[in-house]
């Protein structure tokens, strides 16, 4: 990699001559925040542009310039991909005004997105064509679906339907020395080429910058069900996936285990979210199915719930009678992450191993943990997909801080042992800023340098979201 | 690129020096022919190594000699990506000794395979485990995985299961300068770092040569029902795949469309597969059905054939009533092809169009064909995927031959075409060496500028497949 150069003023004033009036402007301090406050961001200005051609203009000046560019999406990214603090004063570049619906195409399931839609009105840009999008995440009202196709995102449906990385048909992108990519096809089947396509999704905004996308949608399920089972360990969990995948085929959506540990934390904070058990079981699994016409989820749980009972796989669960207990359910799921922050981790795990070592990865993590002190445990997640959230939290009554010398070696043990179960440190969030060591660490290393030459090729000057992924030249 | 050597007597004398005794040899004929015949390749000699270890001493050498090298798979490929006839004579490297199946995780849903295994052999693998493989197509008795990975094969049940690349979670791989990449992962979400893994799927062996792949296996319908539809023309055949859809959910593996002229050429040259229709229909839809436990698909295929009659989408059928009458429909459509070999194609196009606009694409290639002569075509594929196979023979009584001056012309009018509809000029093929003018004339230009950083990044000395895909430099 190259020497970068700060964005100076006579940058920006030639950037903003490039540009309508508006286009250039200071952050605002929401600009430079990491979510969980890992660290504080800098920039000299953001870059608010309307169309891909202005992107382009940007990029293009910024190659010349030697100028870093961070890419910012909805800021809801938690590995610090979109905050930057070392280096030369970069520009932050948001998607922010490219949020139209281009197309919809119902009789292909494709719709057609510039980068900065928010998650949610994409969803709701499909539920009018009678149509499904089926990323779904707790972020979802503010993501921005460029950024979730930059990270990958994960989310409760991968089970079903895949990463945003299966839901994605074509793009359009600008590459760093500002050149434009017009791959925004509706193609089911194209093999003319490279798969650059998916060499940009992933890669957190550091091989190029995605201005839209050709997104693929589902047939919208007609019938909702949902339950949610007590189990007697994760072994069960997943030997109950594999039965209710047997008597329902493919109309599971999500299959999310849940810890005591997390329906404490929501009691005890936030006490206006419905518990749906007298005394929180050590585990449960949440189940979701969305059904075609004529097929009836509520008998489909029960049956399920019978069948588990007889083979010991269940001993209690709620299914729920309507949409209202269906949402009081998901609502619990989903302010699991919310009342971790009320409790303030010491340090979380985005962790995913072979499905199959689920109950090993368990049992052999908490030991480790026992050992190095007093902790509580909040471990959930998408199980269905081998993927956890292993949220390490104070004792009660101490705080993190308390904790904070211990922080390295915990991460550390949670990620060796998930590199002993040739697992990943990083399922859904991405590598950002904050794991970077833990890839140079844990990551292959011929992929590594087959990374820093593909980064090389196509971001020579390295102006692209750098110390992202990779460490800056 | 720099300047590529020959395989040398010398070069090969090294080579074998590295490798146990009988791991070169030279090719038999069958190594040097294209299967539709379109060019004659070369060899200095055929490398058929044991083990990734072999592998990347091989690589290794021709890397640091600079000495072409060839992957070949099974040899089926259409594109002529394993046959090389120009250029500095090429060293041959098989992976048909890396067959074995390396493990095979019913509980996960994972099979981890060598390159060299057949697609059938990987098939009756995972069904041994009572589990699907559901890649499928014509060759699948003789292509082996690798190739499939290499060239991101298609095939018949893609509508519901996705391309190669979607059944494919982790690789290992030797990359040019022999460096081996173990990115053999069974987890379905890992998101650190770049996406190697779908750069080299598709890559038809210019950037690496994969030696091994987790797989994604299926779980294993229950029940299989096949019915063969008459339409009355390709919009309706679309409108009944909405219908199915609708009725079926995600129960439709393959939605098949064939021509009269497809069933006239089995009549004509292979008059022993049988024929359901007494007189052929201008169009007709082979639809198969995968159902779990518990569902009917007879019944799902009257209910189906009932409503589109009602609404003038089918006028007349046939659904099976065995699983041998179910095999005889397949054996139509699979016969095709063999079929077409004996009339003798002029010109064959493994094409792609947004799904909406494949009446119209058909409409306006009969029409545009027409003006350039008397030919017959035989339009037939995989409808769901919105890819066709564009096939035109020469008029009744006359010989490919007398067409020849035209066949640039007919293939430039059928692309042009195809482009103005914003489709692929090959669909699932590939681009191999038959069609790197095509890529250089229809493909998107920063794309192509990226692809040839990239190449130029993984593989600074060209070494591998050189001519295929890119231009050799």
């Amino acid at each position: 990699m190259t020497h970068l150069n700060a964005a100076s003023s006579a940058f920006l004033e030639a950037l903003a001559a490039d540009l309508p009036a508006d286009s250039l402007r200071q952050p605002e301090p929401r600009y430079l925040e990491e979510p969980r406050g890992r660290h504080q961001g800098q920039a000299a200005a953001i870059a608010l542009p309307r169309s891909v051609q202005e992107v382009s203009s940007i990029l293009r000046r910024a190659h010349h310039a030697r100028v870093p560019v961070v890419p910012y999406g909805g800021g809801t990214g938690l590995v610090g991909g979109q905050v930057s603090s070392e280096g030369p004063l970069p520009l932050l570049l948001s998607l922010g005004r490219m949020k139209a619906i281009r197309g919809i195409y119902p009789q292909e399931n494709v719709l057609i997105v510039e980068a900065g839609a928010i998650l949610a009105d994409v969803q709701a840009a499909a539920e009018g064509a009678d149509r499904l999008f089926p990323l779904s995440l707790a972020a979802e009202g503010t993501a921005q679906i460029g950024g979730n196709l930059a990270t990958n995102a994960g989310g409760v449906n991968v089970l079903r339907y895949g990463n945003t990385r299966d839901l994605c048909l074509g793009l359009e992108a600008v590459l760093p020395n500002g050149e434009i990519w017009n791959g925004l096809t509706r193609l089911r089947k194209d093999n003319t080429g490279y798969d650059l396509r998916n060499l940009l999704i992933g890669s957190e905004g550091t091989l190029g910058v995605i201005t839209a996308a050709a997104l693929k949608l589902a047939p919208r399920p007609r019938h909702q069900g949902t339950a949610l089972l007590v189990v007697p360990s994760p072994e069960a969990a997943i030997d109950l996936l594999a039965l209710a995948r047997d008597l329902i085929g493919e109309g599971i959506s999500a299959f999310e285990l849940i810890h005591k540990q997390g329906l404490q934390f929501v009691a005890d904070h936030l006490p206006d979210i419905r518990q749906p058990f007298d005394t929180a079981p050590e585990w449960c699994v949440l189940l979701d199915l969305g059904l075609p016409e004529g097929r009836d989820p509520e008998s489909d749980l029960i049956t399920l719930f019978e069948q588990a009972m007889e083979r010991d796989l269940v001993s209690d669960g709620v299914i729920a009678q309507s949409l209202t207990q269906s949402q009081e359910i998901w609502s619990l799921r989903e302010h699991i992450p919310e009342a971790n922050k009320h409790v303030g981790s010491i340090a979380s795990h985005d962790i995913s191993v072979p499905i199959s070592l689920i109950p090993d990865f368990i049992t052999r993590a908490g030991m480790a943990l026992a050992k190095l002190g007093d902790m509580r445990i909040n471990c959930f997640g998408h199980l269905g997909d081998g993927n956890l959230h292993y949220n390490v939290f104070p004792a009660k009554g101490r705080s993190r801080d308390d904790y904070a010398p211990l922080r390295g070696e915990i991460s550390r043990v949670v990620h060796d042992l998930v590199a002993d179960c040739e697992g990943s440190f990083s399922a859904e969030h991405g590598v950002g800023r904050l794991k970077v060591g833990e890839l140079e660490r844990y990551g292959d290393p011929v992929k590594l340098a087959a990374m820093r030459a593909i980064k090389q090729a196509l971001d020579p000057h390295g102006i692209l979201n750098p110390g992202a992924v990779l460490r800056a030249g």
